[in-house]
């Protein structure tokens, strides 16, 4: 069993009540990820629904979660043959923390036309790229990265103003991406706008969305995550995932503000 | 009192319940327009939390609204000194429709840097501008449009390949929009997608969510909103509100399914 699917796995504790629990290996700073939080409510609906794949999920923080048990509690809202929607209210000591809702389906029964404004960006190979100095980073420990670009902005405080980190992130355990391992890697990359602002402090995410386009092949995942909106201290980050055939497998966006501390020298 | 005010007014009738009325003007064939929807949700979250503009709206379209009173339950989820979350539950005749996730603030104590990594596009003046023939399009009543390019879509099925529609939009009586009604011009526009497979059929939103940045200044508001990639059937649609003064006011991003039918010719 890979280190993802034990830490992120879930046990029936009572009707439409599901329990997990949050590991070690997964926060950055104090608090777990996001998406390694809302992968752990992935779970729980793929155990519960009628359909097993999420097509579009959305998860809102509204307070930040801690090493230890969770509890999941799903309330189908509706459906018919092809999505099934539901809710996932995650707690801890009773505490409401993350509030999920989210439309699942069986992505291999997807049907229709298929198209992209523009080819996917053409990176450098994995070995070929570098993987960011980040000093301490619990989370890295499992989300093993490469940036095409923008190491320099860890490294030396050096922005280039793009915006946007391009890259690869996959397993640090080497196991192969399933398709509830997208909401995590949905929220893996550092803030694309340390890029304009230099590394400031701390960009917790108020809400974050995924849409899932199919299942990944094996092998690590392509990422490009954009910021294109700062507004006094509000942003949008906007990603789309690739997997190693080059089949676009999610994008996402979430609502974040920047948190610049006020001792700084 | 302007046509939008009235037509998402809501009255208190119980604690944390209100009743709204989805009115004649705002549909698209039957259904009332997911964004008029989402507006009167916004105009309850308004009423009820000590926060009092949205700064991110998530809805859930689980079923088709129709005309006639809608009942809006709002339940506080948590918060603190800038931001208050809460849920709304949509309900017609005791079934659930749509199922609203939201963090309020207030926009004018939003402090912090900005910044945008592309000017605003420049477009030609509203008059310059031309109207989609939308026939019998009941919602362009209400949500008068005009585009910078594109029309020839729907007048010809002529398509450009861009999947993206440029132009501006604004209340048809020509009152001003606040920022409860940035969530119904967040669905205003054609499904950029026409402009790829020509004006196929239906394209029903399955979830919608706003990121408000500011109150727009009176005035049509500016918009672009794109399509990059739809997955054999299912399409993101990103929107992006400018106000009359250049001021970004407003992204967005939604699911859609396109649904052609299958007794075309």
């Amino acid at each position: 069993m890979s280190q993802f699917a034990q830490d992120t796995a879930i046990e029936r504790v009572g009707e439409h009540h599901f329990r997990g629990e949050l590991r070690q290996g997964w926060r950055i700073g104090t608090v777990p990820n996001g998406g390694y939080v809302l992968a752990v409510a992935g779970r729980a609906l793929r155990a519960e629904l009628p359909h097993h794949d999420p097509l579009t999920v959305t998860a809102y923080y509204l307070a930040p979660t801690v090493l230890g048990p969770i509890d999941c509690v799903v309330e189908f809202l509706g459906g018919g043959r092809s999505t099934s929607y539901a809710e996932v209210r995650m707690s801890q000591d009773g505490q409401l923390k993350v509030k999920v809702t989210a439309a699942y389906t069986d992505l291999d029964k997807l049907s229709g036309a298929s198209w992209s404004a523009a080819d996917r960006p053409q990176y450098p190979p994995w070995e070929q790229c570098e993987a960011p100095p980040d000093k301490n980073l619990e989370f890295r420990e499992r989300a093993e990265m490469r940036l095409v670009a923008g190491t320099e902005v860890f490294r030396e405080r050096k922005t280039n103003g793009s915006g946007e980190f391009c890259g690869w992130v996959r397993h640090s355990d080497g196991s192969d991406p399933d398709v509830i391992a997208l909401l995590m890697f949905a929220d893996s990359f550092p803030p694309p706008i340390f890029t304009v602002l230099g590394p400031v402090g701390w960009v917790p995410t108020l809400e974050l969305t995924v849409q899932v386009r199919a299942h990944p092949a094996p092998g690590p995942l392509q990422v490009r995550l954009r910021s294109r909106h700062l507004t006094r201290g509000v942003l949008e980050e906007d990603g789309e995932y690739w997997d190693s055939t080059g089949q676009l497998v999610a994008i996402s966006r979430q609502t974040a503000k920047v948190r610049i501390p006020h001792d700084k020298p």
